[in-house]
């Protein structure tokens, strides 16, 4: 087995496209998904959201993107090309110490994202918002930070377009990342700890849960309201919505051209998901051909057992967030008011997940599991010693099932061919890694009885 | 100026050799220059240290590159060119960005070393050390760390060969950095503030300075009285040291290759210098060049104001370290009781410099200048929102002299092409950058009763 790879050898550890060979459109899922995904509903009328409504919220082009079914491709702008260039392509990365530590006749493959001072993939739609924002003659934008990762990137886009930046950041992650912090300061931005005083929305939820870590979901509606209060802002949000999914797309692309040019061809394809953004962009190309019947693959999404949507969720329309000021999406939910445990995957700890994904894992195109945090370090921790990069602990979650998934190649002793999305690195972590290393880190998991009280909430509109 | 750049163009945001380009020896200076550096001293003889000698400190293959003055070429054995395919070829980057935003005419180069997990081009030589202990049959290693860059590189080489890894890190470092301990103990490392209690060397030194923050000096003579002391061990050091040298000259045959590439050839190279691994490594093939008349270079080593060895000190034989238990080396110094303030740039606050630089500058082949840590972040934080990467403090030093370089240019309206060494990025420096984004840092420049007292203890060998 391990003496017939003389062709395999020709592969790089690292397959960098060329800038020529970057994409030059990002790609539209939905254009070419049978089952679309529902439209946003209007909190009030709980009809569909309108771009009229929209634009209240969003960025008038984003908006546009936002409900845009239609359009396979959309070009990337020249601006963002260019600024993509500072930090992409990223590489994929074939994990030859890996595969040879596990024994796996498995060829394993990374796609990874955490080369640029955001840490993650977060910058490839940061850079896309703030660019809009800018061509709009807009102020500033507002936004939340679960990780900290999202609100880094998007201060860095703000930055490069002189835009003004206002980060509503969880507080359980505003207490644990001071630096992530002061990245954001460094980039100009201004960052509150949310639930803050500043808003209505911050100051009820407060008033409810007076010593709360905070939540995506409360976030978001804090930043909602801070944008749609103030002239010249807009809100902007790093997950979750389809604008989001088109721009990461560009991962997917990449990831497609890179193995296309060694001519390997995935069989496996795995992410974590939090809100969607990194899964739904890298597996978008890889779906098409899925859906068009041109190519097969398993595709997964992988969550943690301490916020498991799509395992545990229901499929339903919910409020996108805590203080019920956003559209409605459908999509699998624990609830509006699932609060999740202050595990250190602060990036995965959302209660719903991206319509488009929800829609393909209930059509069946993809598939969802879910993984505890013990397991997950471990994984990371075997990652690092011999791939060399310290991984985020959302990203962690992916390596923990590629590396079951290679393992169970070892034992069946099929050659699949794994890839799996490695969005950013754990530089920002290490407290969590502490916990891990001090053998404290316990793992938290909902009872049915805990899901089932905060799936009481979302509301009946699922005609 | 603007207009005829067509040809420029072609030159990508940034250059990725192809892993069949990256060099397979490395390149040894020594063995070109006229004036060879002064050897290493035995500190009981004052005679040049001899191998039998450097071997109790020293893993044997190292003591030999050590003192190998006359092979140019040095063959990197085929374990570490697969380790340097995780984390290299690093890229040559144009820094178009920087260019567009200081409106210079000059083209700027960087040679960004920081994407790996110890941040900086430390790991190109804790690859190698780790690697010729292991194959020397060693159970493991002791070192000292400064910025931590070097502790951590050498625990993830450790960690890939499987061997024992003792960090003893300034006290420092480690009160303000402890995310740097983490990841080093993720990598299987133990970590020990020094002074410690641990060592003859280091009981002595918090006896006499009880409230100490310890410095380089310090903590090498603890590592070296561990590794000496304990059956299997050896001594490895991450700077000043012609060994190191020796590896780091990958950055710059990478750097010319790539230049030559795109049929670049640079004006100016600089790089910010602590006991000299990066710029050794960067100049080392254009000092080649230079030295043999093939091409001429303006090189510049940047220092901080408040540890100036090349632009303050004397050129003389001193110690190596604090605890004068290593051999003597003939250097710019100031002193080895030399204590430098608590700045942030922690890897450049050594009294010493390395003797290949050191005699470089002393024959007028290279030039220093020395910066302020003010006006050093002013610089970082420039380049951090045009160029995206966030730097480390030590690499800004080389970054803050470019952008002066560029803006010269700009005045005189001349094209050079200037190319700085960026050795890493400042993720574990956030209350560095804190201090700044705070207003509250303050410069600490030694009078010059300060060096002249420090300078007092350094013995006269200069025979």
């Amino acid at each position: 087995m391990k003496g017939d790879n003389m062709s395999e050898k020709k592969i790089p550890y690292k397959i960098y496209l060329t800038e020529e060979e970057m994409p030059k459109a990002w790609y539209n899922l939905r254009a070419d998904m049978d089952n679309k995904p529902a439209p946003l509903l209007n909190p009030g009328t709980l009809k569909p959201a309108t771009l009229e409504e929209l634009e209240h919220v969003f960025c008038t082009e984003l908006a546009k993107q936002e409900l845009n079914e239609t359009d396979a491709y959309i070009e990337i702008p020249q601006e963002i090309r260019d600024f993509y260039k500072m930090f992409r392509p990223s590489p994929l990365v074939r994990a030859y110490c890996l595969e040879k530590k596990l024994d796996t006749p498995a060829k394993i493959y990374y796609k990874f994202e955490g080369n640029n001072t955001s840490g993650s993939h977060k910058l490839n739609s940061a850079i896309a918002q703030a660019y809009y924002a800018k061509k709009q003659g807009l102020k500033g934008v507002t936004t939340e930070t679960g990780a900290g990762q999202w609100g880094t990137a998007l201060s860095m886009a703000c930055s490069y377009f002189d835009l003004d930046c206002k980060v509503f950041m969880v507080k359980s992650s505003y207490n644990q990342k001071p630096q992530r912090k002061e990245v954001m300061r460094t980039y100009g931005a201004s960052v509150t700890p949310s639930p803050s005083m500043e808003t209505n929305v911050g100051r009820a939820i407060n008033e409810q849960f007076p010593n709360g870590n905070g939540s995506l979901g409360c976030a978001i509606s804090e930043a909602v309201e801070k944008a749609t209060s103030e002239e010249g802002y807009r809100y902007v949000l790093g997950s979750v919505l389809n604008q989001v999914l088109l721009h990461q797309s560009i991962i997917g692309l990449e990831t497609m051209t890179a193995l296309e040019k060694y001519n390997e061809k995935a069989d496996i394809i795995i992410g974590c998901a939090g809100g969607g953004s990194n899964l739904g962009g890298l597996i978008s190309p890889f779906v098409r051909d899925k859906i068009k019947g041109k190519d097969d693959y398993r595709i997964i999404a992988v969550e943690p057992a301490s916020c498991p949507s799509l395992t545990r969720g229901i499929y339903a329309y919910d409020f996108c967030d805590t203080g019920k000021v956003c559209p409605l999406a459908k999509m699998y939910t624990l609830g509006h008011d699932f609060m999740p445990s202050p595990s250190h995957a602060g990036g995965l700890r959302y209660h719903g997940m991206s319509s488009v994904l929800s829609q393909l894992k209930a059509d069946n195109i993809i598939e969802a599991t879910s993984v505890t945090q013990t397991e997950v370090f471990a994984a990371a921790e075997q990652f690092a010693r011999v791939e060399g990069i310290l991984p985020a602990p959302e990203s962690s979650h992916a390596i923990k099932v590629a590396i079951d998934e290679a393992m169970k190649c070892k034992e069946t002793g099929e050659e699949k061919t794994i890839v799996f999305g490695l969005t950013g690195t754990g530089y920002f972590d290490m407290y969590a890694y502490e916990d891990f290393n001090n053998g404290t880190m316990t793992d938290y998991i909902p009872t049915d009885d805990d899901i089932k009280e905060s799936l009481k909430n979302v509301p009946e509109v699922n005609a």
